[in-house]
């Protein structure tokens, strides 16, 4: 019997990658083969928690060269050890944006909102996805009751209004962290900046924000702030960055928005501080609380910058943890 | 500032749980809410290997209850120990199924065909998903040119033949693996069996060739068998259980079939034998060799028994192999 070894395998993989590349394929059939999909799966994913459906719903992602400061306190060249050890390209970086639809029964929510629509042609169709996989997911952004926003960077908030200015969810209330609010919507603060990003970034909240005349709800942390959805003060990412705990039927799941971006840098490594982190001690501290937290409840999470559906258990790993995505349903 | 502990997040948690389940909503909108979704996303997902598109599609799953032989070489005890650590449920057993698609833009393939359509009623949708997959994704089942099969086990061959006995794939060529194909259609093999199992698998296997009128290609192993694609012995799990190298353009995939059933299991403990293994030793010898290459060249893994869309990565964890999903790419 030939059996397995590594050489033979090799080399035959190696060959018949040769053959393919530079002759003619000797068995090429005398019809036209099918042409090859030129299209990828819609971007939804649909779970229950109790008698709640939650459908991920992947914006895209973004593609970018990994910039040497990507993590501030750690070197470009363990940032890169990691990223191989994920199995990522190095020198490059891919962020994943995954907001949800709660559908209660009673409401229909969309936690957080992705990077907007214009950002679909500006991405060329690789971010910005959306409203186009809300739509595939079978919910119409009409028909949204509430949209909860975690806090306000720019892939979280562009997606409220339409590249016109108008609102993305006509029939919906926006609630929003009153921490969050009263930080970004303050001009003494917004004055303090003097980093080009964080300047950006205040005049990203008010372009949002002004276009909607301000008409949101502020919440407050630790509450129930719709049927079965408390939020938590999860500070540090931002000065007001919350996450919420979803409770039905005595499940839950806990959508931490930005506790960590990647889990592949920043969940295996908890003390690393990404750029964006504003507060970037607190965010370790909160970030270290909440997955000790994760670990001893075996509590599931949703992340939004977790790889599609973004939805995972988390173990110790190491100094740091790891995630084990939650095993695929074919079936609702 | 408010910050998280466990105890005020447990104790908001469970206040919003028993509120849910025990009060009527406070805030529940005058307007009827959107119904909840009842459908899944459908079950695909694409990526490129050089100039191929590969599409895994997924059969669906079985799920039942943990027998106590599941793992002929390990107590109950230690294979619940590892659902627990998977956060797979105890006592019971989930095996995912998923078939895929290979369009080298000369030849439409699948490989492997899933539980068939009839399984499809028998289970209530839960399993034999196959092909209304591979139609949502975007493939006519009368396009395929070239089926090839790893093994002769129901999951694997049942879906060659529609619910009537005729062909599921009318136009295309059916590859099997010579070795295995001797071993299956010897009758003095079939008559030798004592277990109600194995006698079930036989004739199974007859079942489905005998319809096809045992019209079917018979490839040797350590050969490129189509365009790009290597077929690898890797027996044990059947005497002649057959792998594929899939080369295109300097990249490659091992689509390795039953080297592993569920990982969460057989690649963590690679020294179990499932029950379903019919020469044990030689499959965990199989098993040891190819993790160890796959580890060793990083090379990504299409495990049909791996949680949907079944691609990884494999490293080394404890005294067995860990898998690392690879990223869902939203686009194609």
């Amino acid at each position: 019997m030939k059996h397995l070894t590594r050489r033979n395998l090799l080399a035959g993989a190696a060959a018949a990658s040769a053959a393919t590349a530079l002759t003619p394929v000797a068995n090429s059939p005398a019809s036209a083969a099918a042409p090859q999909a030129t299209t990828q799966a819609p971007g939804w994913y649909r779970y229950k928690v109790g008698s709640y459906d939650i459908t991920a719903v992947t914006d895209g992602r973004n593609t970018f060269k990994l910039p040497d400061t990507f993590v501030i306190n750690a070197k470009k060249d363990q940032v890169n050890e990691a990223l191989l050890a994920a199995h990522m390209e190095k020198d490059m970086m891919t962020i994943p944006y995954t907001p949800i639809v709660i559908n209660t029964g009673a409401k229909l929510i969309v936690m957080d909102t992705g990077t907007g629509e214009a950002n679909f042609e500006r991405s060329k169709g690789v971010g910005g996805q959306f409203f186009n996989n809300l739509k595939a997911s079978g919910y119409d952004r009409n028909a949204v009751d509430l949209v909860i926003i975690s806090h306000f960077h720019g892939d979280h908030i562009n997606g409220l209004i339409k590249p016109d200015g108008s609102p993305s969810f006509p029939n919906a209330e926006i609630m929003v962290p009153a921490v969050e609010m009263k930080y970004f919507m303050d001009d003494a603060e917004m004055n303090k900046q003097t980093s080009e990003r964080m300047k950006g970034v205040f005049a990203g909240t008010r372009k949002v924000f002004d276009a909607l005349k301000r008409k949101v709800t502020q919440y407050e942390v630790g509450k129930e702030i719709a049927p079965g959805i408390t939020s938590v003060a999860t500070y540090g990412h931002t000065p007001g960055h919350t996450s919420y705990v979803v409770a039905s039927g005595g499940k839950t799941v806990y959508v931490q928005a930005d506790v960590t971006n990647h889990p592949a840098l920043f969940a295996r490594n908890p003390g690393w501080h990404a750029f964006f982190d504003q507060i970037p001690d607190m965010a370790e501290a909160t970030r270290r609380k909440v997955y000790d937290m994760l670990v001893v409840e075996k509590m599931m999470v949703q992340g939004f910058h977790y790889p599609f559906p973004s939805v995972a258990y988390v173990e110790k790993a190491g100094s740091g943890y790891r995630e084990i995505p939650v095993m695929w349903n074919a079936t609702l």
